[in-house]
């Protein structure tokens, strides 16, 4: 709910609780039925007195607009004004049969925590901050002659233009050989991932991901009703033996793997298992899913090469993005595959949203052309690693044997074992409740204990104070 | 295939079409045993001479790119470079094993050719034409004040002040009333329907669409499994009570509307029958989609409140978008209904593409406000006005009593029954091949023997051509 009390108004605080109320069930946006939130947690949600709350509810019934029921909490009345209403749709009939299945609600808590935040230290929240977006950049790049005149719809895989640009892109910071044709312009990666498990993958198949991943936060996995299996991830990322494994066991169908400072854990898949990962799929024919947001941002001279760059019989489905690059919100990701998989998931991705918006591709085509880019992210890659070593220092001075972690060459992320017995809900609540927000390990599907710890949402003049306070609450558990 | 040979070049033709194939080879963008086009085909795409493509796959053959079977025609060989491949993935089991359905074949055939077509007459895409999109008065309205800083990600529903425009505009506009909080922005109406689709009706389920209607040209509602019921179009819509039997007979849990300037009769959904259709639904329980794309695109005075706006109870889904009254490439559209509903389909959103680009709502967000907005809109119904005016002439003049029609009052389209037996499929490619394109009723989920054109695509000076050429493909068959 965004709505809230004015306290500079004249209305007393009550009656503006009851207007909003009565406005709502009066548009049909709270329909005949509803279950309204219990007194306290509007009062919360609100923040006002809990008595307000009281006397709102007191004066929606006498009106008759809501009903009461002992231990069945408050409803919208199916009498409305007096007179009964003719009837109404059982919504939650509709909103529940899906098959489609909700964000889990801890990442949701969490979420939403982050939104109301004011004062306090988002660790969790998996972007930049907002200081570190190139705004005047993109403006600029945004020049009178790159303003489109045709509006109409764009090809099914995006704007030729910026998969052009991409080619060259891949070619020169990757190393992958690809054209305009092969690749497919998405809202991020996630609708790369969510395209590859809806319309390549059926109920009941079986596909290996890394252990932890952030896949496991993704419930689009378990609502395309997809049978999940890990591959432990060590200090130089998976083991390649592990898919053949998983391969002859279950017969999984396609791996998906996320090499470059993995999300959590911030490791590197060596180059020598990056080409037995290949040599593994092209044996036995199964695909690998390569996400790649991270690899640009390394803290080191050395570049390590995708998986795609050794992927010469187009095995490997490639998932970029310029979510951690440039802006989160500007929502431009790519995919590069076999054109054949390519044309098949544009045509489906039509059905879906007939296509991006031209204006994010015309901002992203004429920003990765320009110098203006390369700056921009040679500043970015410095900043994080003032950012990562600022945490690293205050996380050793602070917690010290308290947590055990690998110190990322480059990516978002730190990922923290606690070496004590803890419970991650009882962990994230405290935080939440302590302003200091961070990803418990249990929502990339692993054990109570891990915390993943996000350094580059937060200025580096509060990383310290965000680790004291963390500090805190673990002391406090 | 976007690629073309370069004639200026000193290249031969049959060097370049080789190159382009073994690219495409080397890049695994053709893997392992992937068909090529048959050597007519791939030669009327490229626009050469057959003989240079039977040149090129004979070398192809002989460097031992391709392998070539009797009757299963070219194939990129499984030995590259005279060395066996260890293999590669079978992608078409993954691109044919999936339950999503795609793009019905004649549609993709138009859709195609309307992408092709120089010197013709696009009487077939649905969307306005270019001069008609107000490129300037967008561009104008993404002043400096408005870009944004913060780029992070959006809110699930989408940016707080365009909801906000929203909701004023849509109670100036339509009558509706409704907060912030009850309305989602998509990516178009497209995305609307797909959520609805997937995540509030599960496989089996009944539901009721207009005949004809849009909606069967979108294999969304197949590919969710939903058996679908038609309820007859005539002059003045639907007839409500058809719900009703429609709810008996086959229990239908969902109805799908476009009551104003039907997709593609053009017709109007009466006033008295619209509250009827509310009564039903309220009395039944069973929700309405009322999707309303073309309602301020009306040449009366008169206007058209829609369902949505004698809904107190919330039992419609309402479905906007500035695809034809703004632009079909800003991809702005929105869904207002109860807010649970809405805050359920945001979530499911947030797992497919993690929210629409901030830029395209900015966009929208400063049009909507701005007076040019009035201006646009009053001159583009002008515009379309006379265009069907024009239109209507034509047909009149030349085509006769070989048609009949129903002069539509809003709106892009005409739609038109041809007084004689023909075949949509013969019909749609006599078209195409003499450059004149139209949509058949056949995808409208109609018999053979109707046709829609739109008269908003094609500036006025070319609309009598293209009814002259029209009818020259009529008489031919």
């Amino acid at each position: 709910m965004e709505w809230k009390v004015d306290r500079q108004s004249n209305k007393p605080l009550y009656q503006q609780v009851f207007d909003f109320i009565e406005q709502k069930i009066s548009y049909g946006e709270f329909p005949l039925g509803t279950l309204l939130p219990s007194e306290r947690k509007l009062a919360e949600r609100l923040n006002v007195n809990r008595m307000t709350i009281v006397h709102v509810y007191d004066k929606l019934h006498a009106v008759g607009l809501v009903e009461r029921k002992r231990g069945s909490g408050t409803r919208v009345s199916t009498h409305k004004w007096g007179v009964l209403s003719k009837g109404s749709t059982n919504w939650r009939r509709y909103v529940e049969g899906s098959t489609f299945l909700p964000t889990y609600p801890l990442i949701k808590r969490i979420r939403e925590a982050a939104k109301q935040l004011e004062n306090g230290f988002d660790l969790a929240s998996g972007e930049l901050s907002s200081d570190l977006f190139p705004s005047q950049l993109l403006q600029s790049s945004l020049v009178d002659e790159s303003f489109p005149n045709d509006l109409s719809y764009e090809h099914p895989q995006g704007h030729l233009g910026l998969r052009e640009t991409l080619s060259a892109y891949v070619k020169t910071n990757y190393n992958i050989k690809t054209t305009s044709s092969s690749i497919l312009i998405t809202s991020g990666a996630q609708q790369a991932l969510y395209l590859i498990t809806q319309c390549l993958l059926s109920p009941g198949d079986a596909v290996a991901i890394e252990s932890p991943s952030y896949c496991y936060s993704l419930p689009l996995f378990q609502s395309a009703g997809l049978r999940i299996f890990g591959l432990p991830v060590g200090p130089n990322g998976i083991n390649p033996k592990d898919i053949e494994d998983l391969y002859h066991k279950h017969q999984i169908r396609m791996v998906f793997l996320n090499p470059t400072y993995q999300n959590p854990t911030g490791t590197v898949l060596t180059d020598t298992r990056r080409k037995e990962v290949i040599e593994i799929a092209e044996r036995l024919g199964i695909p690998i899913v390569e996400d790649d947001p991270f690899g640009l941002l390394s803290f080191k001279e050395e570049k390590h090469s995708p998986i795609k760059s050794f992927d010469y019989n187009g095995n490997v489905l490639y998932i970029g993005s310029l979510s951690k690059v440039v802006a989160s919100g500007l929502r431009i990701g790519w995919l590069i595959g076999p054109q054949s998989v390519i044309s098949r998931l544009a045509d489906a991705r039509q059905q879906m949203d007939f296509g991006l918006s031209i204006f994010p591709q015309l901002i992203a085509n004429q920003f990765l052309q320009s110098a203006d880019y390369t700056t921009h992210r040679k500043a970015l890659t410095q900043e994080l690693l003032d950012r990562r070593n600022t945490m690293i220092s205050a996380l050793h001075e602070i917690l010290g044997e308290k947590v055990s972690f690998i110190s990322p060459n480059g990516g978002l992320h730190i990922w923290c074992k606690i070496n004590q017995k803890i419970s991650d809900e009882k962990l994230v609540e405290e935080g939440i409740k302590n302003n200091v927000l961070f990803m418990p390990g249990s929502v990339y599907g692993f054990p109570d204990g891990y915390v993943r710890f996000t350094y580059a949402r937060l200025e580096k003049k509060h990383i310290k104070d965000a680790v004291l306070r963390f500090s805190d609450i673990l002391s406090r558990i």
